[in-house]
């Protein structure tokens, strides 16, 4: 058992051979991993799509009802396929993708980095989850390479900007969440609405170029940096095998206001490893954040903004209190001063990264989300 | 005669007596205003399609060709409908969002009114077209009502943020491109590459929230501040419809990198107007921008982000170098301390507001763009 038993069931989107693609759900046993076809068990037409969205779109109830369904067919034994028959798609039509910042640590890491004559955390930090719009199109499944971006970067003893291939390229650990069911334009999700719009989450890595980032990102914020891959997990694991994860965050000073739920800081006890070329440099705890999902939602409809089935936020990177709980190599090696171990700073051509992420299960174990990996591939131009 | 001729042809989403969805183009002549069906009078299944998104992902020889069959159509007698009797819909289902800051006057301006005591302009705003995503699942269609935003917003002299509706209500008057012709992840698109992907123009208003974007955007840009709500125009002008209205714009200093295509700074001659209930209130002209379309475009994709059917681009606010020129209510009032005639500042509570743009046709006359309306609606809570 490795963390995708009978109290886990993430769903995801495969194919087989050059099939259509449908919706699956994975789980292992002590004779292998598998996936169940659930358009080929149950014949419900939303299983028979290419994402998750028009299943999602159902609703928390359906949500409820398919869990307790896919349980029983796998104990009345279904025929579900050997997991490394089937080849795993982006499982998400992703709408509109937010990334917040609500990392304490990480905050101020960066905040020290790129800003070291200043406060470390912007005057609003500690008032609202900051956050800020990403490219939807270029998120994409966990083993889709990424190829090293190019685009305009200025270190701050050049006199003017270059054009090449980005020297500083980042990764970012964070937790993805998924936006099953929509809310309607004008209205705004409260701070106990979590539940009812949050189908799962996955694990997601914003690839970041900070050189192209630390140029063009004042002052309407990270743009090219950011927007040519963002790689997330091909599971996406619903709420309900969360139930046993949930913890309180270290808590806020000062308190937020009404709208931000003071004291609706649960968090999840989500601890994360970043293995780089197989060796793991830094293990983040996702119970570090500062800010909530249930606020960073509240946050991002307070203004009346819409949400569509299959709008993804993120929590932004997860850093701890400790060194080796940094979730960029930004942070790992101080804004490249103190490199890691070996002399490493930030990214190579060929190095693939690995996100890993466990959690409590509600069987008394561990559940493992789907792992997001990715390999660095040479600039094109 | 009132800017619909057969020389511009713009394509729209309608729907009859709650019927279904279907592409149409608008043309004007002595009789009326008047809606052809192009799935009932071609009956190619792009068009009964709820947007123009399967349309314009055939590409630029398709739409070539087709501009020449509707004008055909209209020539030789076809059945239209009287655009009073349809309803007009969102005409693009809109992918990535990503708004720019391109004209040289607006960034001036706001830089002095946000940051009076630094430079205007950021060092690296005259060497790259500066840009970030916004929120794609609020685009929303001429006519549809704006309801003030809630949030959380602190004034400088204020001690700690609160939270209400939104003081600051304004409007930014945008140009927005819909692209029709995707592009390969991990490829970039040339200067040179505009009219290879993009399928056409619309008028665009980016409602904004100016005390709420004002506390929230460092350091990550604008959110919530904008998220709530862009209007579209209801029709979307092809790029052939705009061939006589090229322009150089006024010029770059310093020469950009080559990929940003030094020279390539042709603009288009397209007048704006602001109208307030009734009232003319700005005329900003869009040949005045330092930054090009094409500009903008190779900028977007050079670290290899991939275009999609339905992305739409912005020219970010279009500001001229006059006081009666610029396209917000900010720069208008100059961040409220210089009202204009009558006393008012920012929007208020039905507020009816108006932008219509015209351009040169290729017949020797004026083109007018759809225009873009939306009222003011009080906020929820």
């Amino acid at each position: 058992m490795n963390g995708f038993g009978l109290d886990h069931l993430p769903y995801g989107v495969f194919s087989v051979a050059g099939g259509p693609r449908r919706v699956g759900v994975r789980f292992d046993d002590d004779e292998g991993s598998w996936v169940v076809d659930l358009h080929g068990e149950t014949g419900r037409p939303e299983f028979a799509e290419s994402s998750l969205n028009t299943f999602m779109a159902l609703g928390p109830e359906v949500w409820r009802q398919t869990r307790d369904e896919v349980r029983a067919l796998i104990e009345g034994g279904c025929e579900p396929l050997p997991l490394e028959e089937v080849t795993l798609h982006l499982p998400v039509e992703v709408a509109d993708y937010v990334d917040f910042y609500a990392s304490l640590d990480h905050a101020s890491n960066v905040g020290k980095i790129f800003r070291p004559d200043s406060e470390p955390l912007t005057p609003n930090w500690r008032h609202l989850p900051i956050g800020y719009h990403g490219r939807a199109g270029t998120v994409v499944v966990s083993g889709t390479p990424v190829t090293r971006p190019s685009g305009q970067r200025k270190a701050p003893d050049e006199a003017t900007p270059t054009y090449g291939p980005s020297r500083r390229l980042d990764i970012e650990a964070e937790l993805g969440f998924v936006v099953g069911a929509p809310s309607e334009l004008g209205s705004s999700v409260p701070v106990t609405g979590l539940a009812d719009h949050v189908f799962g989450v996955t694990g997601l890595n914003d690839w970041s170029a900070r050189d192209i980032q630390a140029w063009e990102y004042v002052p309407l914020g990270p743009f090219l940096g950011k927007s040519f891959a963002t790689s997330v997990s091909p599971w996406v694991t619903p709420l309900a095998a969360l139930d046993a994860a949930w913890v309180d965050l270290p808590g806020q000073d000062p308190e937020p206001l009404p709208y931000l739920g003071p004291g609706a800081t649960r968090g999840l006890d989500i601890d994360i490893e970043v293995e780089l070329n197989g060796e793991v440099v830094s293990r983040p705890p996702y119970r570090s954040m500062y800010w909530s999902p249930a606020q960073m939602l509240a946050h991002l409809t307070v203004n009346g903004a819409s949400l569509r089935t299959g709008d993804l936020f993120a929590s932004g990177t997860v850093s701890g209190p400790e060194p080796g709980q940094r979730g960029s190599f930004l942070e790992l090696c101080w804004g490249g001063q103190e490199p890691l171990p070996g002399g490493r700073t930030f990214l190579e051509d060929g190095d693939q990264v690995v996100l890993r992420y466990s959690a409590p299960g509600t069987g008394g174990g561990r559940i493992t989300l789907g792992e997001v990996t990715g390999r660095v591939e040479t600039a094109r131009h």
